[in-house]
């Protein structure tokens, strides 16, 4: 199935190139399954990733993910990535993709290794980073008090105090989430108004334990051991206060990793990669992406890795098809 | 959250009916994974399953669930509904739907034992049943060579020689995914010449090792503790054979449990219940539907799981519009 390649560069260099018949970008929860799927379809893999973290491992419990009650999210991408390992795959770990390009029937990946790489298919799954806030105290506390995902963590807040970094409408939902289980809810957005739908503000008016103040920017993450204080400032008369909370959720969008395929897909709003959700297939035939690097309404690590699988089926008949 | 409603319903009988946020009806991966979601949004729900089961008990060893590297699908199955069982959930085992009906604002669930439940949403995650072959020897040998699955099994028949019983696409694809692992694959089709596709039948001509015997009737399964040989007749002689294999996958059909739901959702060409995949949305608002019970492409305990997550933040955001 394996096909090498001389190619002729310049006077008197030359390269080998491996045809792999799929490479995977990206070592999280979709990733790590497309390349499950992959290998047990046996298609020549190749899987670059610079490291198997993903978001998962910004949460400090993961409670949803079915079959394990409650593992941390290091843990599961852990037990995932020796999963995969055993399977007969090609990992290149410590490696970015800087490029992709199609030819006529089959994908050029270049790395920031100067190394390059071809395949007939290739499936992105780099995920999406948080953006961070930037303040001192926030990645100390992170898994400790400081969380980029509701919807992951908010159970861990009951009985608590928590801060929102954030008037739109992640963090407006963030706040929703976060209504069974605090005491109290600070929105902080640095504007004069919430960025967030109005709809989503009506709802949040409606609980008198969500306090939103606007005009103010968070300056810092205080804490021993974990989260115990905010310290913000009043963008309008300048005052610093200092606000005791236990929870800081950083709700101020992400950063896709999607510059590597531009071109080639197309954008959402959010600069989500656009897919068809039943077979995770990209503008680009030959192309498929799974996972929070997707439009995908929910990021979930179940959600992701349901769509690692179906990247890698989809990805398999459209290799198929070269066999024709 | 809890409403109750009391119902004249005859001459002096009063029934006292609760008011769900959300019904799943289902216990398999999707069904199991959609109730983890909803509890988790402190959603007032109700899950109705015959049993805790589905399709991903039929497996002998699950290998390609992430996290998990080899679990029977009894024991995947078991983790996961004591996963739910930890969740403020109420569980209803044993009893079966019979009919779902929208009203104005909420749905009607009436069940085999008589019982009726309302509703605001409702996920359909009934999942399908493979269509038995009911010869004897199939229940006894199931997970012990008899299979339904290949892309689940195929890896389990390394060297080894396989029937497979059903011409048609799927028993086609079976074949292909039975290429890189058995050493000969018998297809036996019912009828005087395949159903599958021209192109999987032409892919299926390039393998010496699978052959192809049409208008033939897979009689009985033969084994001692696993599958050891087929009984097959040839419907033009009226002759009878006996062909050692050590696998038999069954491939023709299966059976999706949607009769209670008719009229309210559209069904494809194979009785599975579309959606919209990025929302697990039917045409009914308020009505999702997730894993092998749609029209997803891909029967896979991970998908399936994936989507049960979608349905759940869908429904759980279609739930909020009442609150408006």
């Amino acid at each position: 199935m394996e096909l090498t390649w001389s190619l002729e560069l310049g006077a008197g260099d030359f390269v080998a190139w491996t045809m792999y018949d799929l490479i995977i970008i990206g070592g999280g929860p979709a990733g790590i399954t497309a390349g499950i799927y992959a290998a047990r379809k046996k298609l020549n893999t190749l899987l670059i990733t610079k490291n198997f973290l993903g978001q998962a491992t910004r949460t400090s419990s993961v409670e949803n993910y079915p079959g394990f009650k409650k593992i941390s999210g290091q843990g599961l991408i852990n037990k995932m990535e020796k999963h995969l390992q055993d399977f007969d795959i090609d990992i290149n770990q410590g490696e970015e993709v800087e490029g992709v390009r199609k030819k006529q029937n089959f994908f050029e990946v270049r790395t920031n290794q100067k190394d390059r790489y071809k395949a007939k298919a290739v499936i992105v799954a780099t995920g999406a980073d948080p953006r961070p806030l930037e303040v001192p105290g926030e990645k100390q506390f992170i898994g400790r008090g400081v969380s980029y995902c509701s919807t992951c963590d908010a159970p861990f807040f009951q009985g608590k105090k928590v801060a929102i970094v954030g008037g739109g409408n992640s963090g407006f939902e963030a706040a929703l989430d976060l209504v069974p289980f605090a005491t109290n809810i600070y929105i902080y957005e640095f504007g004069d108004k919430p960025a967030a739908d109005e709809i989503t503000q009506e709802k949040v008016q409606r609980y008198k334990k969500i306090e939103v103040f606007l005009h103010t920017q968070v300056k810092e993450i205080k804490g021993y051991k974990k989260v115990q204080s905010i310290i913000y400032q009043d963008r309008r008369t300048k005052k610093t206060y200092e606000r005791p909370v236990e929870g800081v959720f950083v709700q101020i969008g992400s950063i896709p990793a999607t510059g590597f395929v531009k071109g080639l897909v197309s954008f959402s709003k959010r600069d989500e990669i656009k897919i068809n959700h039943s077979t995770g297939q990209t503008k680009t035939p030959g192309l498929f992406a799974a996972g929070d690097v997707t439009d995908t309404k929910y990021k979930q690590i179940i959600i992701a890795a349901g769509q690692g699988a179906v990247a890698a089926l989809s990805a398999y008949e459209y290799i198929q098809k070269f066999k024709n």
